[in-house]
């Protein structure tokens, strides 16, 4: 039960009138639907039992075969986080948020330890070594994120520490066999930030049933129209093909950087075979 | 208030004991941390109101500049699940759950978009791309994966899926810019299903403070001793470290077909620039 919370969130993530029966749902869904990026915190801090769940909350995600392959490194030293702010196009939130986790995906751990047993370490040289390990660090990091939005905290994922990601290495003294993957900000959000419930594309567009069903003309245009209106609506219209998409994928400029991306693997070692 | 459940779900993760203050926690951080994969579901039916939920939840998880990379492909058919289950290493559970959605890392919905407003799609083809809708996937799963459990039901994540990659695109007609990442079964726990809360690192093993520190001896030791507790109780005895891994990192063996991972993303188009 949760006083119609989630069909009012539901109506803003898909544009049309939700009605769900009272009894469907819970709490946790109405958090996990209710999810809004934060752009702007205020002065807070994490008490460490709120940490301690929260990173516990992470080790809990499911992992490939257990291997663990997700690293956190916290970094609270503000001359550390001013740099990585730098690093990922000048984003004050990196400043300001009251905790700031770089999520690595650690194959570092795995190799050592085979190495120390006298073990071959071939298998691990291959591109699904890299697809298991971000797929673990994501699935943590996500817990992560609802256990710190569970506690009344906001939270930003920072993919633009990739914009230099070989400083970001340099910055964190990431040896080889680990990759930063993204940031996380955890803070208390500033009560004038003003983002809200963000409208994705409908279920149809993205749930495919049986085989894969090629994007259709009416899906699109549905999907333009709500999200421009809700563009105009934060004061920053745009166009979501002809602006934003066109910009990310029209040409390296696009990456800010990360185009390089390939060539910071191999300075990592990272495995691309 | 969650009646002293966190700290039990802390002491099995952890092996210490755990005293938490009884105000710190909620029934989110609680679910989050008694995650356990289910390897036998019995036979039941999510009703239409839930699985619209769980999609929604997966929708509402951060996506890389509202890109919103991941595709689901919901697979009913008893017989394609069965061929599915096949190719995922015969897992019965492919078969058995209620609901088996495969991720699909989709840049198909994109470029189809950018190409149908005349727009260049170069900025597409970079390594980065791969790991940006990787991320995505990976975060709206595991939404997906808590809003179930939250619902009472249990899943699994099947990365074995990816042995075959290509039969698996083939089965699910996925086209050329998308990629399918890992399997996701939700159901109904067989009661007899004998997993329980698996032991993780300590967390001083993966969270580093300002710069990363390596895995030293007795932080491996630890988790060794633990985890072979854990196997041995689970009747399925084994070494972590000269069993799992040895196996996992020795060789190309160790990955059943997933060595071949590049050529899949080469027969995909999928982006490794």
């Amino acid at each position: 039960m949760t006083d119609g919370f989630i069909g009012a969130a539901l109506t803003k993530r898909y544009g049309t009138d939700y009605e769900l029966p009272p009894e469907i749902g819970n709490s946790t869904i109405e958090l996990l639907i209710r999810h809004r990026t934060v752009r702007h915190f205020v002065p807070c801090e994490l008490p460490d039992d709120e940490l301690q769940l929260i990173v516990a909350a992470a080790q809990s995600a499911s992992t490939s075969a257990n291997f663990q392959f997700a690293s956190i490194v916290q970094v609270e030293d503000p001359a550390r986080r001013d740099r990585l702010a730098d690093l990922a196009g000048n984003q004050q939130l990196v400043r300001d948020a009251a905790v700031f986790f770089v999520w690595v995906a650690d194959w570092a751990r795995s190799v050592s330890v085979a190495r120390e047993h006298g073990l071959p370490t071939d298998g691990a040289e291959y591109l699904d070594s890299t697809i298991s390990s971000i797929v673990d660090v994501a699935l943590s990091a996500q817990n992560a994120a609802v256990a710190a939005e569970s506690l009344g905290y906001g939270v930003t994922f920072v993919g633009a520490l990739r914009n230099n990601v070989d400083a970001v290495c340099d910055e964190l003294g990431l040896p080889a066999w680990t990759f930063p993957v993204f940031g996380l900000a955890i803070g208390l959000p500033d009560p004038n930030d003003p983002a809200d419930i963000k409208p994705r594309f409908s279920q149809d567009v993205v749930l495919h049933k049986e085989t894969y069903r090629s994007l259709d003309e009416s899906g699109l245009q549905d999907y333009s129209e709500r999200i421009g209106k809700y563009y105009s609506e934060q004061e920053r219209p745009a166009d979501w093909v002809l602006d934003r998409l066109a910009w990310r994928i029209g040409s390296s400029e696009g990456l800010h950087g990360r185009h390089r991306m390939r060539e910071s693997f191999q300075r990592q070692g990272f495995p691309i075979r």
